[in-house]
C-alpha cells in the first residue's frame, strides 16, 4: 500500500451482512444469542468471498463481532479471496442489536401473543425498546464469558436501533475511521442492525428512513472514501 | 478471569501444530508457501478442539501465523470448543521455518539430487542453512503482500532452526509471556519448527536435542505456568 500525503488518498470499506443462520430457518428472534450459520449461510459467505476476489479487492484490516455467524462469514469470505491472513479484530460493539426478552422466541408465536402491531413496532421503530431480558433467561448473555470484562452497566439487556447505533459508533470512531483515513482498505462482517447503524452514519440517513433499509445477506457493499471520509462511490457486488 | 496478585497466579499455554497439509501428502518442502490443510488436517484440527472442550480449557487470547494452514487449524479448534470469539492475533514470527530454495521441491527428488546426507543435514541440523531462495522463484515470498510492511532486510530467504528461533522469540517476549504473566490462558496454532523453537525455550532443551523433538499434528500440548513463568505441569491431550 502506497501512502500518498495528499487529498487523493482513497480507501475502501466493504460491509457484509452474515449469511443465513439456523434461527433464520426456525424463524426465531436472535439478537446476541450465538447461533451458527446454516448451510445456505456458509454458501452465501463463500460467494461473497468469490465476488471480492473477482473485483480484486485487497484488505489491510478485518473487523467482526464476537458472534460466530459473523466471524465465520468473515473467515469464509477471506479464505475464498485468499486473504485469511489479514489482521482481524472482533468487538462486541459490532454485535447484532440485542433483542431483549424477544431473544429465542418464535416470531409467529410472539405475534400471536403480543399482536402484529406491537411486534412490528419492536422490529421497525427506531427508538422503541423491546422488553428487557431477565438475567436467568436461557437466552440472556448475563453470564457469557465473552462479555465478562465489560462494565456490567453497559452490557445491554434490550436495544432499539438508536441504542445499537450509539454503541457501534465508538468503534467507527476509534478503529474503522482511523484506518480509512490512513488509506487502509477495511472489511467488516457483521449483522443486519449493526451494519444498518454504520450505513445510517455513512450515508446520513434519517431516523425515519433507516428502518426501511435492508441489506442482503452475503452481498458485499463497497464504499470508496476520500481522505476526508466523504463517500465518493458505492457499489453492491453481485453476479 | 480472577486476577490474583500473588505467587499463586497460574496460566495455561496450549500449543497445537497444524494438521496435515496438502504438501504433506505430495511430499514437498513447504516452509512459507501458503499450502492449505488436507481433509485429514481439517479432521485433526477439529479433534484438537474437541479435546480442548473435553478438558474444559478456556482461553483469553489466540495467536497464530500468517499461513492459512495454521490459521484454519486455530479456527477449527476454537469453533469446536465454542471459543471462536476470543481475540486472535496473527504474526509472521510464528510462521514455519523458511526452507529456502528447497520450498516447493519434492523431498525424494531433492534427496536424489543432493544426496540423502545433505538433505538430512538441512532438515535436522540446528544451525546449517539450506540454500537461499531466489526472489523470482514461484515459491518465494519476496512479492507476497502479507510481508510488504516488513523491513525487507529481515524477511528470510532461508532459515535453520536457530534463525527461526531468533525471530520467534520477540513474539514470546512481547506478547505471549506478558499474557501468561497477567494470568491469561493462551492458545497458539502454528508449525513444527516455530513450535519447536518455543518448546526449546520453555523446556530449556539443548541445540543437540531439539531437532529430535517431534510434535504430533493436531495434538494439543498444555503447559501450566506459575507467575514467574516456571513450568509447573505439562500434558499432552489425546483420546
Amino acid at each position: 500500500m502506497i501512502i500518498l500525503k495528499g487529498d487523493n488518498l482513497m480507501s475502501k470499506l466493504v460491509l457484509i451482512r452474515h449469511g443465513q443462520s439456523q434461527w433464520n430457518l426456525s424463524n426465531q428472534f436472535t439478537g446476541w444469542v450465538d447461533v451458527n450459520l446454516s448451510d445456505k449461510g456458509v454458501e452465501e459467505a463463500k460467494k461473497a468471498g468469490r465476488l471480492i476476489k473477482e473485483h480484486g479487492l485487497q484488505f489491510d484490516q478485518a473487523y467482526t463481532s464476537v458472534l460466530t455467524r459473523a466471524i465465520k462469514t468473515l473467515h469464509f469470505a477471506l479464505e475464498e479471496s485468499g486473504q485469511l491472513w489479514i489482521p482481524e479484530t472482533k468487538s462486541w460493539r459490532l454485535n447484532e442489536r440485542h433483542y431483549g426478552a424477544l431473544q429465542g422466541l418464535n416470531k409467529k408465536d410472539t405475534a400471536d401473543k403480543y399482536g402484529d402491531e406491537q411486534v412490528h413496532i419492536w422490529r421497525r421503530s427506531y427508538d422503541v425498546l423491546p422488553p428487557v431480558i431477565e438475567d436467568d433467561s436461557e437466552y440472556s448473555q448475563a453470564h457469557d464469558r465473552r462479555y465478562a470484562h465489560l462494565d456490567p452497566h453497559i452490557v445491554p439487556k434490550a436495544e432499539n436501533l438508536k441504542v445499537c447505533l450509539e454503541r457501534v459508533m465508538p468503534f467507527w470512531e476509534d478503529h474503522i475511521a482511523p484506518d480509512l483515513r490512513s488509506g487502509k482498505n477495511v472489511i467488516i462482517a457483521a449483522h443486519g442492525n449493526s451494519l444498518r447503524a454504520l450505513t445510517k452514519y455513512i450515508e446520513n440517513i434519517s431516523d425515519e428512513d433507516i428502518m426501511g433499509l435492508e441489506m442482503k445477506t452475503g452481498e458485499p457493499v463497497v464504499y470508496t472514501f476520500d481522505n476526508e471520509l466523504n463517500v465518493v462511490d458505492k457499489e453492491k457486488l453481485d453476479d
